[in-house]
Formats: structure tokens, sequence, C-alpha cells
């Protein structure tokens, strides 16, 4: 049966996130219902992962699978005149036959964003975190960088990955960069894979080393400890984007 | 008695525009009220000029009087913990006894965004136009070069000025420039004042000369009929931002 990809874009704001759940209004709920409405079937699409509610998507993929073939450009146009206006699918084309959206992902970029100004810039209230204390952003860059390589990531994942045997809390993080942008800066996370929770758990600890309540040089004793209650809290949800997924 | 100036900026999407109006939520009503809260008497903010419904402030201006002297940065800080966070006050700075806000004013700027691409970004909704057809960029271009200067704009005022003399309608914009961005164009008006509705009428009227439906060349005649009825439609008011006011 046909297969195919969809990139999707969605302003997390009023959602429950992106997966299915009892008595919420998802992501996945929506875009699955408007392609129902519209290939007059129930249809499933997975997405490459979940997203938290509050969490916002640049590039999130999605794949679903049709009875037979459908024609993408006016698919894409339905989808779009069905969905509310807070999720645009941005494309959609024809997957191989092996693809997974999430099981073929060999990739992410999330970015998480920090507003410093004292006063919050209205228009950024929902899409950055606003501090109101000041922050050692040469500190916080210096514990940044410890969290980059190859580690085992039970200390910054919530439960939902954590009853998994350790290896699976093993992940590379190709970079985490801190780039400066008007109003504040921005917090570029890529690596091959995410746990659950993991890039707000990292942002939270990150945010206790900037605001001095921790020491940067304390990052791989959290990291070694395999053990949650070691990092910061959970950074809150609408800073944080899901950039883009890759696929091999 | 003193006399401030209060720099603000807001998200103008849920608000009934700047200007108090009966049975609605404007911003002049929320920031009266906040500062009568704190200063425990009844207070008036008087604006650089009203808003409309969903048009966005990215430095509006207002003024208010005071019985006594006030700490202004204990009042900044007190207003934008009473107020939404659509609605920012940037600053507060005391004002000669003669600075009137309204009256004072000696030019401003506004830009209009314009979302081009087939999809809508999603974070631009409420903040851009979208336009689905397709948009002549060097005939907007040029339609728009034609209203630079001093002109009677009574053909792109809305009737609240329209009741005035002819002489009231005379206004020189300094520049009216389009700006390519990502996803589309902004169109960046700044001259010394403007009338009713006069940025969204002219861009509506530029609107359908980049769609096809007008000629660059009839601007000068819409002008000279000074007829509100020989011009565009106003564009939807959420792509408008007020970004500055000058006084000298």
């Amino acid at each position: 049966m046909p297969k195919y990809k969809a990139l999707i874009s969605y302003d997390g704001s009023s959602f429950s996130g992106w997966q299915s759940q009892i008595n919420s209004l998802s992501v996945q709920d929506l875009i699955e219902k408007a392609l129902a409405t519209i290939l007059r079937v129930p249809m499933e699409i997975i997405g490459s992962g979940r997203t938290d509610a509050g969490v916002h998507a640049l590039g999130q993929v999605g794949h679903f699978i049709t009875e037979k073939e459908i024609e993408t450009e006016k698919v894409l146009y339905s989808l779009n005149s069905l969905l509310p206006k807070e999720i645009r699918i941005l494309d959609i084309s024809e997957a191989p036959e092996d693809f997974h959206a999430r099981y073929s992902a060999t990739g992410k970029i999330y970015h998480y964003h920090l507003h410093l100004d004292p006063i919050m810039d209205p228009f950024k209230r929902k899409y950055a975190l606003h501090l109101q204390h000041k922050l050692d952003i040469a500190e916080l860059k210096a514990a940044a960088s410890l969290f980059v390589g190859t580690h085992d990531f039970s200390s910054f994942a919530n439960q939902q990955s954590q009853g998994s045997a350790s290896l699976d809390a093993v992940r590379t993080l190709h970079r985490l960069d801190v780039i400066e942008q008007p109003g504040g800066i921005r917090l570029e996370f890529e690596g091959t894979g995410f746990l659950y929770k993991m890039v707000r758990n990292i942002v939270g600890t990150l945010l206790e080393v900037g605001g001095g309540k921790r020491l940067s040089h304390e990052i791989p004793y959290i990291l070694s400890a395999k053990d949650r209650k070691k990092a910061g809290r959970a950074a809150e949800p609408h800073g944080l984007f899901l950039v883009k997924v890759f696929y091999s």
C-alpha cells in the first residue's frame, strides 16, 4: 500500500502535544481527523516522536499509509483547508515502503529560545522562555559543551524512557550551540536522538548553571550518575521548537 | 503636575484596538485600569493615535499626568505585573509640561507584513496577511513610489477624518519601501502623520495593483480625486504594526 511522508509545522501553544491522548486536543488527532475526512476511511499518522504540550514544530515529520495512491498536491491543499491555522502541512511526498517517521530518523535538531531582556517582548511570550534573573552566559556555554558527544543521558530522561535498559539511554549530541539573537539566546541541539524531555531537562540544568546554582564542571558527574534526580528541572515547554528531522 | 511618557508594545490580536470604546477591551482601558490600581486615583493615558482592533504596536507612545511625582522604575514594574502579557510597557520617562503624545508627534513609522508563500507560516498567522494569489512586486513597487511626497490623502482616509476640511488631509509620506523578508515582503511607511485607516487603505490599493486589478499609473488620479470610493478596500488589520512615533 502507498506510503506518504508529511512535513508539518505547528504552533503548539493551544494543543496537548503531538500525540493522541484521551480527553485532549493533540496535533496527531487533528491531522488524522482531517485525513479521514478527505480519504473517507479512518487514518493514522505516525510522527517522528512526540512533542509535549506547548512545544512547537517547524519541521515535524509524519508518515501515513493509504489504500490507494493519492494526489499529494490536492491532499496537501485539502488538509490545510480543514486544519486550524496553528497547524500547517508544508509538504507531502511519496515515501519508500520501509520508511518509518520514527524508526528511520537518523537525527534531529531542536532549538530552545531564551528571552533575556528585563521586559518580555509581547510577541515572543509564547515562543521563548523569559528569564528575569541574570544569566552567566560564559558559564552556560562551558556547561553546554560538556553535553556534546556520546553519553548515557539517563539523568536527563524522564520516566517514559527511564524504565528501559541503560544502553537505550545512550545518545550522541553532535552539537549544543549557544547563539546570541535579538533579545536573548537560542540553544541549538543536534543529535542522533533525544530521550523523553531530554532537551528541556538539559536546558533546565543549564539555566541552573547560568544562574549560579550549579557549576559547569558538575555536568560530567550528573551524566555519570545516570539518575534523573541529579539533574535540574525541565525548562518550560514554550521555548522549545522541533526544527528538523533527518533521514538517511 | 508631573507628566510622563510611556513607550508601549502590544500584540493587538485580542483587543478592540488602542482606544477606549463602550463594551470592548481596549489597550488604553487596560493601561488606565492598571495605572489607577497602582496610583489609587482614576487615570487617563493619551496615545499618539488609535490603532484598530487587530493592529499591533512595537512602539506606541502615551502620556499621563499624575498628582505627584512617581518612581518611574517602580511604576513600570508594577504596570507590567498587572497587565496581560500581550501588553508590555517598555519605558516610562518624565516628559516636559507641554508634551502631548498625539499633538507633539512629528512623524510615525508603520510596517505592513505580507506572507507570500503558498502555505501560511503558522507562527505568522496573526502577524502578516497571507496572499494566495500571485503578486507583481515590480508593479507594486512602482505604485508604492507614487505615494511618496506631500499629497492630499482624502481618497485613502476613512470617514473619521473625511468630515474635516481638505487641508487636514494633506500629509507627507517620506518613504514607502518594499522590503523583501523570509516568506514575503514588508511595506515600510514613514511620514509626518497618517489619517484614519490610511496605511491599510494604501496597502489594499497596492494589493489590487500587485494583483493586476489596477495599474500603478492610476495612483496619481486616485489621489487627486480626493474620493475614498476611488481607492481600494482596507487591507486586514493583523499585518499592521505601529513601529515608532517621532517627537522633535
